[in-house]
């Protein structure tokens, strides 16, 4: 066995013991050692900077990409938010030792289902480093242990910020492996987690498809998919048209660079000549382009052709593929072909429309008359989150604290057996 | 791309289109098909049992092991049950639609999580052919299509079973290819199935580690595993003798073949001497063998010497471990490091201990005094289930309809768009 591999799986095992523990510790010291980490992040603040600052500088002579650098980087607003989500994290309710359901069989066992932890949680992500202390705090509150695994380019600035949640955790009386940084750089520590499925209970990838693919290809361990956003809005005949060009607007340009943000449009070809010009010229004045299917280029000579690979696109940028569809049935069909089961939008007034569109759209959100851009924790009103899972086990949409728990069945008895 | 690579591809597309419209079908139509199914099952009996007989003549002459013959075989009682089965899950409340949550934000939008089918289903089994009209039922039932690969023993009854189940299907109006079964015996297909991520939304293995393991060392559809069942019951220092005796022979003598039958025994030091003789000579009496630790040894003559592989075996036979341990500590770790995540009990009258024990065991199903033999759906009051889920993501313990689906947001706006 190479020395990775002990290491990494030395890790694990630290981990496993650490999640055992942290299963039983009380809210109260999780919260504190949440608002430890907290100030701890604070208190250092000019040495982590100090670190980033010379990271982001070797990416750059590196030749690491502008947003790659622009993601690595840190500020004090940047850390000092990360201490705001650890504070508020700290006063979200405590998801463990819930009870949803308990229930009195006729031979009296009481049988009731409570929430518990996941375990230990595995996530290997890319550049931000801010995923470092988010997705441990996160962990953390809900009574797990966590490996983390960043990208190479942000290495000592998460190493940084792992001795900080280190020391935080030390003073609250947590077990330090309850949140374990990876110790090297090499990929071979990925490969190694990967199979680890005797001692982590799920891995959540972070960052882009050729990390979420290769993860879903090669893991054992349970994965949760998160991610990819080819979100659509579809434009019904009988939408408010106004209404239409501020959620498209808003959707496709409020945030590009994010899953929640809409990608392609469809529109009824009812109402596609009146309103795709409209479009064309709020577009036009903000330097978003569109890139449409035969129909919509006769209509608008502004449009760009958009060629087949365009449907399936995350463009992640000022850009928006429009296709103009004959009914909802073909709406709901290439929703259902193209996208990749994030967030999809209707904009109509029409009851049974509207109806049809939330039952056949088979994706983790869908809206009627709103803006895609809503999918999101914070948003939802169900607080911080680690990511929007678009797979359909366990987790869908949004994934905060009660989606890293697990349930276990507890049964109380009076010495019943089964006749 | 061989035919057979194709054929199962061909068959998992159709799943998918059907599983489209299944998952818009009222919960009546779905309950008459079962119905139906039930019917013909019941009408085409002596055809059915000619086949399998057929069929289980040739296992007797390639040699088929007698727990798998008698699993094969079918009887007029066993079809019936069958069709009974389905008459149940008919009466059984559709979980789909369900909208366990809503709720409004400040913005006005109105959020909710609704329950919807996980969409396409594959099962994969061994040799008992109920399960073709189980499984179909509950994924049915659920608005899920299913493609169902049995074991080669029970292919001639499999396909005959599922012709009366595409027959039903037809005449209750829902499309044939929502119940499909693999039309090969060759093992390629199984490979070709654990591969379509693109088109399976789960894969759920029934039968034997070997199979389990095999699913979930090479499958990238997500798994979800059921089964294994290395049960125990820790005997506390405080517990009612009497009570302990009772659940012990309960939990191992009642059905010694299943996954909820007990394996292995924990006996608090300070009571060892007392309980062991009186449990040994009732398991004496009635064919039951135990095979002990060194302490346990030395407490009663008749107990054979536990070797280290002991502790982690699911007998599913009269013969149960045994282990002397000085505390709750010891016992729970124990469980923790052999068990499999299924079911545990403690048998005590110590409200500290029973907590701890509810608390800090970590499976699917933790028991103060009852039997383990109740971590069943049915005795859950859950109703008919799919199997035993021994991992954490998605489900655990018992998987009844609710398991077999997920759920989405829908958001209902007027307008909102995101500041």
């Amino acid at each position: 066995m190479s020395r990775i591999s002990k290491e990494v799986i030395n890790q694990a095992k630290q981990a496993q013991e650490a999640a055992r523990i942290m299963a039983g510790v009380p809210t109260a010291t999780k919260n504190q050692a949440l608002l430890k980490i907290a100030e701890e992040l604070e208190k250092s603040m000019v040495e982590i900077l100090a670190v980033n600052e010379k990271e982001v500088l070797r990416g750059q002579e590196k030749g690491l990409a502008g947003v790659l650098l622009e993601r690595l980087k840190l500020t004090e607003q940047k850390i000092r938010g990360m201490a705001e989500g650890l504070r508020k994290l700290a006063y979200l309710e405590d998801p463990i030792g819930e009870v949803p359901k308990m229930w009195r069989r006729p031979n009296g066992l009481q049988i009731g289902q409570i929430r518990v932890p996941l375990g230990v949680i595995g996530i290997i992500y890319e550049s931000r480093p801010n995923v470092t202390v988010d997705a441990a705090g996160l962990c953390l509150k809900a009574g797990n242990a966590v490996i983390l695994r960043g990208g190479s380019e942000a290495f000592d600035t998460n190493q940084t910020l792992h001795q900080k949640i280190t020391v935080a955790l030390s003073e609250a009386g947590l077990p330090v492996h309850a949140v374990q940084l990876i110790q090297t750089v090499d990929r071979e520590a990925v490969e190694v987690l990967l199979g680890l499925n005797e001692y982590l209970d799920v891995l959540i990838p972070r960052g882009g498809p050729a990390l979420i693919k290769r993860v879903l290809d090669e893991a054992r361990v349970p994965v949760i998919q998160t991610g990819a956003g080819n979100c659509h809005i579809y434009v019904d005949s009988a939408a408010d048209l106004d209404m239409a060009l501020k959620i498209v607007f808003n959707a496709k340009t409020d945030y590009v660079s994010v899953c929640n943000a809409a990608e392609s449009l469809l529109v009824h070809q009812m109402i596609a000549a009146e309103f795709l010009p409209q479009l064309y010229d709020l577009f036009q004045a903000n330097g978003v382009q569109l890139r449409g299917c035969n129909r919509s280029l006769k209509l608008v000579s502004g449009i760009f052709p958009a060629d087949k690979t365009d449907w399936g696109k995350e463009y992640l940028d000022y850009i928006m593929s429009v296709k103009i569809v004959d009914s909802i049935e073909e709406a709901v069909k290439h929703i259902n072909t193209y996208g990749t089961g994030h967030s999809e939008a209707i904009v109509t007034d029409n009851y049974n429309q509207a109806w049809r569109f939330l039952q056949e759209v088979d994706s983790a959100a869908v809206y009627v008359n709103a803006s895609t851009r809503f999918t999101d924790g914070g948003q939802f009103g169900l607080g911080a989150e680690i990511g929007i899972s678009t797979q359909k086990l366990h987790a869908r949409g949004p994934m905060g604290l009660k989606e890293l728990t697990t349930t276990k069945y507890i049964i109380l008895g009076q010495g019943q057996i089964r006749e």
